[in-house]
């Protein structure tokens, strides 16, 4: 047995194409410089030996690996090797990418090639892959599929995208809820290869329908005699087909469980749902969080070509800037008392900006809450309460602290005064503006964590600056 | 077997123990009214009845849903109900609950009681409250556990926290390489009840070093007398004891394994690594990067009180408007040049808020490389030739739309210009400063999710002060 973890094992891999790449370009640029000229030719048989090597260090790795070091390279590498990938291993590594880069391997990818790599792959991964390819190939695939992959396919693509279905797998395996465990045992050997990942077996009646669980573990250490139906788990985790995965993953983590047999409205068996499934959902979901808080609306290949880079952020510089603009048009409306108190543009954009900062410590914790469905009616009142407490007790206490820097600065106590005022009345639009929006978005059905920010800060920035400066009008000019 | 998925139950036990709450603060009510007078006895005898039936209630639930329960309800109910809590279930409800909850269930318990349910728990769930419980009730809890107990969790507890060693179960099973399958699952039926969650048994030889893995349900359905060193797993995904739990995760993830065994330094088999322990810690993660963004430095009770919600918040609350007034200090070098024109107050937060934003989406997508290992060397010049190209394009057409919409507006070409060339130039530098800064925290052991943001935007505020009022300067005065 190999010893070595897997990162070691990764990180050698990695190192390995990388050097082999590296030994490609010297020999490409030493190649270029000949061309035109009589080729070395033994330079050219050592490039092609190069390129042998680095196919067969490719088709040694697991897929998920192919896929993390295609994601670790550049695009030009990154197509180097993909086109070094054996044509069995393309259909996997396409389904373990991540979406941005899955991108790029499918356009330098001939469609031959790609509707064999996709013909061979499981209807489960090949489901996975629904919406991500183009049409006309997806077409192609569906077409020359044999019919038993076409049904499976089917089945696989019939449920929507954010319920338990369809990321359940189909290849539970049941027992009949008479036999003993010598008896469900033989029926096991009897079938073959039995899945992966199998910790538990369904055990379901004549019609199919889900009567309890029996861990393979307890099945194989009970006495040949002992009757299925009498010694299996009758209240196992279960989970519905048509349910929302978000929900089930929250569950299924609480349990802290391994699979959990999945039953259609009438509680047939159907699939299972496995940890490798869970554990890629709770991922996913994190990743589109953590960037959807900075704006970016997809997955965004590090190496993407500059124009689809500068794509996808446009959408957030137009909201961003348009923002912006609305709240400088406040400051505009105050012209005069600036050009009376020059030192109010110094210091507005510190009210505004502490206003967001705060305020997004708000929409952070009730995202938080609401993932977690731990705002339960009555308790967004309460919360506001709290939120309200803490910003006036902050917003007196740094306000302070900024209204007496105000002042040694510019020798003004009435300039320190509106300084504290208008830091104070910020944190607290801030406090009740962090509840309200994400739990306005929620209740609109909407993705809190695409828009909170933005609309928060807006709020901020715009009343930042108009209670400073209108304030500055009123007790200062 | 019941059916009805597990949220449909755990909404249903939430909302009868809502229901009990809501009685019993109704028959307070009543109760406190009459205080003084003669109280009615029936009205009291209701009331203790009521409790009796939270506490019944309360019994039947699983300690994730107690814990969950328990994190929804704000501070005087929760208390109330942790108060009905059966002794039995409270120690298992303490390892689930969340940190910042937990706090307030422990100052809301006595201490005999803490000791009792902390005793009662198993090694590894007792490991997991270590640093989590006052020192004091520590202290006692290892004065009073049985001797077997205390060793398992001296071991337990021998890991620093951020290595596998500190994340896996110590109830690994192990059989002999010279077993047959028989003899094997006739040593596992001696062994009485079986771990949970048990999907592979290793392999180990005499001196329990690690030699393969078979699943329990490839065990299962050999032949009697196949010999499990010639049909188990002689690779099998391992990982180190003191190897990184991130690596080890990101591995675990990446082969979608269920389960893997963990080995020391000499090969020797120390525990398993289950796919619940990985999913807690992906979540642990990204729950703490989501806070940590919105500079929130640990998890915080929705409902805590008031003073320590305020002192969570209280260093990045400093920290910005530290960074706030140095940004406003460079304004203060400008007085005169917005004096003279005074449309430069209103402009000049566009230019600092459009590069704190397009800054941040680099952030993001730098953190998320590095998280995921992509910025291999050499990478990170290219990724900065990269988003500096994308900064070009963005800040060539975004500023032109600004520097269009500023002529507009204060029919000044000049200052239109300024306009433009001041968001080019704040754009570029949030590109190279968004690339540049997580790198560095990274490299030198920081977490980049924390304070990156804040350093990048305390340079963009600055720069894109000074480079629209320094180039008004110059252009415009």
């Amino acid at each position: 047995m190999q010893l070595g973890t897997p990162k070691d094992r990764l990180d050698s891999s990695l190192a390995d194409v990388s050097a082999l790449l590296q030994k490609h370009r010297v020999l490409e640029s030493l190649t270029h410089r000949q061309e035109g000229a009589r080729k070395d030719l033994l330079e050219r048989l050592q490039h092609q030996q190069n390129l042998v090597e680095l196919q067969s260090r490719c088709a040694k790795l697991h897929p998920a690996d192919m896929a993390y070091i295609l994601e670790s390279l550049p695009t030009g590498d990154r197509e180097l090797v993909w086109r070094q990938t054996p044509a069995a291993l393309k259909g996997a590594v396409l389904v373990e990418v991540a979406d941005a880069v899955r991108a790029s391997l499918l356009s330098a990818t001939d469609r031959r090639t790609l509707v064999e790599a996709l013909r061979a792959l499981p209807a489960d991964d090949l489901a996975s892959l629904e919406g991500r390819i183009n049409t006309r190939v997806w077409k192609q695939v569906w077409r020359e599929l044999d019919p038993a992959k076409l049904t499976a396919l089917q089945q696989a693509t019939a449920y929507p995208d954010d319920v338990v279905g369809a990321v359940m797998r189909r290849d539970a395996v049941a027992i009949r809820d008479t036999a003993t465990a010598a008896e469900a045992l033989a029926d096991l050997r009897s079938r073959g290869p039995l899945p992966a990942h199998l910790d538990l077996v369904c055990v379901v009646d004549v019609r199919n329908v889900l009567r309890g669980v029996i861990t393979t573990a307890d099945l194989a250490t009970r006495d040949a005699g002992a009757q299925v139906a009498a010694v299996m788990n009758t209240d196992p985790v279960v989970f519905a087909a048509d349910e929302a995965t978000d929900a089930a993953v929250r569950a299924f983590e609480r349990y802290d469980v391994v699979s959990a047999p999945i039953i259609d409205d009438r509680g047939k068996l159907v699939g299972r749902l496995t940890s490798d499934a869970v554990i890629d959902h709770i991922r996913a979901e994190a990743d589109r969080v953590a960037l959807a808080q900075a704006g970016l609306h997809r997955d965004e290949d590090l190496f993407a070509p500059v124009l689809d880079s500068a794509r996808n952020r446009w959408l957030w510089l137009l909201v961003n800037l348009v923002t912006a603009f609305l709240a400088s048009r406040v400051i505009g409306l105050f012209e005069d008392a600036i050009v009376q108190l020059v030192a109010l543009a110094a210091l507005m954009p510190i009210v505004a900006s502490i206003g967001g900062n705060t305020g997004n410590q708000t929409v952070a914790l009730v995202i938080r809450g609401l993932a977690l469905n731990q705002l339960q009616k009555g308790a967004g009142r309460h919360l506001i309460r709290k939120e309200l407490k803490v910003s006036l007790l902050n917003g007196l206490l740094w306000g302070s602290v900024m209204g007496v820097c105000a002042y040694a600065i510019y020798g003004s106590a009435a300039l320190g005064f509106v300084m504290m005022a208008a830091m104070l009345l910020n944190l607290v639009v801030a406090a009740v503006v962090g509840v309200i929006v994400p739990v306005a978005l929620y209740r609109a059905g909407r993705d809190p964590a695409h828009g909170a920010s933005v609309l928060l800060t807006f709020v901020t920035d715009s009343m930042g600056f108009l209670l400073f400066l209108g304030l500055a009008r009123v007790f200062l000019m």
